[in-house]
């Protein structure tokens, strides 16, 4: 039941009628009286701290985008009837702020977010916006609380866009009133000593999207579904569950990353192979985009958007063709994958020949090249990183 | 790839951990002093106006459930990383409180709803709770707010149980922080005047629900996502939207409603036919269950749950074998349906002939028998209709 992208996505004439404003021209800015604590850096939990202020842009069918505030961080005041607390009219993006060697702040191909941003808004019936004005909302936020970025190596200033339907009534339908905002959160790296490759479980159970879905979009309600089948790995010894998808067994992705695999094909030729984004069940991932890319340019690699299968992952191990593998997401850029479970067996992965890399050979180059690129170090294809000052 | 219902349901083991309360004997209230406005009933709009009081009951993994709460209808205050407004986190409930002859205040089947509640809390790893508990609070609430259950025939007050992960962080993980509160709403008859058949638009793009997903719930994630749909089916002329299933067209929901067929089956037997529930990707209606059980025990209609496709229908009004056709829920009871688009072809549906009912016989018939048992006018099975006093 494959469908075209073009099928399941919001109707483009819906989308347009609200993608007038917000108008950052009419940004007010109210600075907080009470800074908020900076922990040391060693101390940061991803997104449990919070920087000082929040952007924040409430719209109504009525008058469409208000004024943008940023504000003190702090809490929403919001009716029990908003439709986000019963019908999981939310989505989210999240993207990093990151301090170059010059102490500029820099942001990683946030267009891309803003599009997605955008798709996965008006898939749930939430108004679309001029993406350049958001953006530039983000930016203004960022430039607030730079001293809020750390400056040490892999650490960053995590931001998290997020819209939800905030109309006061039960019933189910096209919101009449949202509110976008964006909280940002100091992280660390996600590795604190280097890579630590994960072990997976395949899940035969769960699927966590499906041809005529919204698995392409950063909807809330494809997110809260995932956890208890993701405590049940933890809690068997897995790291991250590897979603599968039908009868044959394709692989679509890991916890909440895209999954990579690069093998010897039975062609013979070394590839790199991640799900492609044609029937609406994979999230189309700026990292995975990026990786695609910059392979592709190395042109050593053949890189394919192709569905595979967990059995042709283990037919691939059997024959020792897998390379390696690897998760691809913006919290750790990639993951290294050093093996998975299915069906009660366990099943491994290489890693590189130089065991303190702790990861494949591709799978370390290409962190470090997107490091390069995200801290502004490596010079990366035209508008990858966008300089704030 | 169908799959037990015991597959996809979250694990019992965590569902118990959390079973313990609240402690309705620690219940405090706190009355309003500023009454709300009620509006004349021919004015009230579905989920639109709220009573004066709710319960709210919060819980955290430490801690377990506080305290129960009844207070004033009013706003939350809630941190803009709680991870209801990031992940999905949410899940409802919806039942009625009607007032007999006597003037004593009702329930319809709870027991039922309370089950479903926990099933959905469970499975998005929201903290389970002592059903009873749970209930004797709403009920205390109903006995509070008597006088907002309008007395005028087929009025009532619209319950919405609902629980919200609310954790400050933004880590994809089992709530450590939750709440669970219950709203109300005055509502009037669905049909302000008798019936009005509805006509859908069968969805060919959009699925609602599949196989290891969690269809069977009401998580929010599985609302959100049908209001683009359905506001394209309105668009078009069309009332509700009818859910397809797969390459073959099975006809699993209609709009927030199961989905009932009466034909006559190939095999002329006069069949009331509805999807089954073991795939997991059909809501167990609490009135799918009690139509299906009232039906059964007049005897004289085949009663199947069993999967039936768009192209049976079709062939079943073409062959003259289709008698009528509705959707049930709690909102609507029963909802005639005369006809449906598919691929651009319109097919009709029969009525009753008695053009007065608006509806199909059996149709008629049930929403009768359902209504007087929900009103304490008719004797229904044992336990289904609870008076309150």
């Amino acid at each position: 039941m494959l469908r075209s992208l073009s099928n399941v996505v919001a109707p483009r004439a819906l989308a347009r009628m609200f993608a007038a404003g917000p108008d950052m021209s009419k940004l007010k800015v109210t600075k907080t009286t009470t800074p908020r604590e900076k922990l040391p850096a060693e101390e940061l939990v991803f997104g449990a701290n919070f920087a000082d202020h929040m952007l924040e842009i409430d719209w109504t069918a009525a008058e469409g985008w208000k004024d943008p505030v940023i504000r003190p961080y702090g809490p929403f005041d919001i009716d029990p009837s908003a439709s986000c607390y019963h019908y999981g009219g939310v989505c989210f993006e999240g993207l990093k702020a990151y301090i170059d060697d010059d102490g500029c702040a820099r942001l990683f191909r946030p267009d891309m977010n803003m599009a997605r941003f955008s798709r996965s808004s008006t898939r749930l019936g939430l108004p679309d916006f001029d993406q350049d004005a958001v953006l530039e909302g983000i930016k203004e936020l960022v430039r607030l609380d730079k001293d809020w970025i750390p400056r040490k190596p892999g650490y960053s200033l995590y931001l998290r866009p997020t819209a939800i339907a905030t109309q006061e009534s039960l019933g189910v339908g096209a919101p009449s009133a949202s509110k976008l905002f964006v909280i940002t959160s100091p992280v660390g790296p996600y590795y604190k000593s280097g890579f630590a490759p994960v072990r997976l479980l395949a899940d035969e159970h769960h699927v966590r999207a499906w041809p005529g879905g919204i698995g392409y979009t950063k909807a809330g309600g494809n997110y809260a579904p995932t956890v208890v089948p993701q405590k049940k790995a933890n809690d068997a010894g897995y790291a991250q569950v590897m979603w599968l998808f039908g009868e044959t067994g394709q692989v679509t992705e890991v916890g909440t990353m895209n999954m990579f695999v690069l093998w010897h094909n039975t062609a013979g030729e070394l590839e790199l192979v991640t799900p492609p984004l044609d029937d609406g069940t994979i999230l189309p991932g700026v990292t995975r985009d990026s990786i695609l890319h910059l392979v592709r340019s190395r042109g050593d690699v053949k890189v394919s958007e192709a569905p595979f299968t967990i059995y042709q992952m283990i037919d691939a191990i059997a024959d020792g063709r897998m390379v390696e593998a690897f998760g691809a997401g913006t919290a750790c850029i990639v993951s290294p994958i050093e093996g998975f479970n299915f069906k009660g067996v366990d099943y491994d992965i290489p890693l590189s020949a130089d065991a303190s890399k702790r990861a494949g050979d591709l799978t370390h180059e290409l962190a470090e090249e997107l490091m390069g690129i995200q801290y502004g170090r490596i010079e990366g294809p035209p508008g990858w990183s966008v300089k704030l000052d």
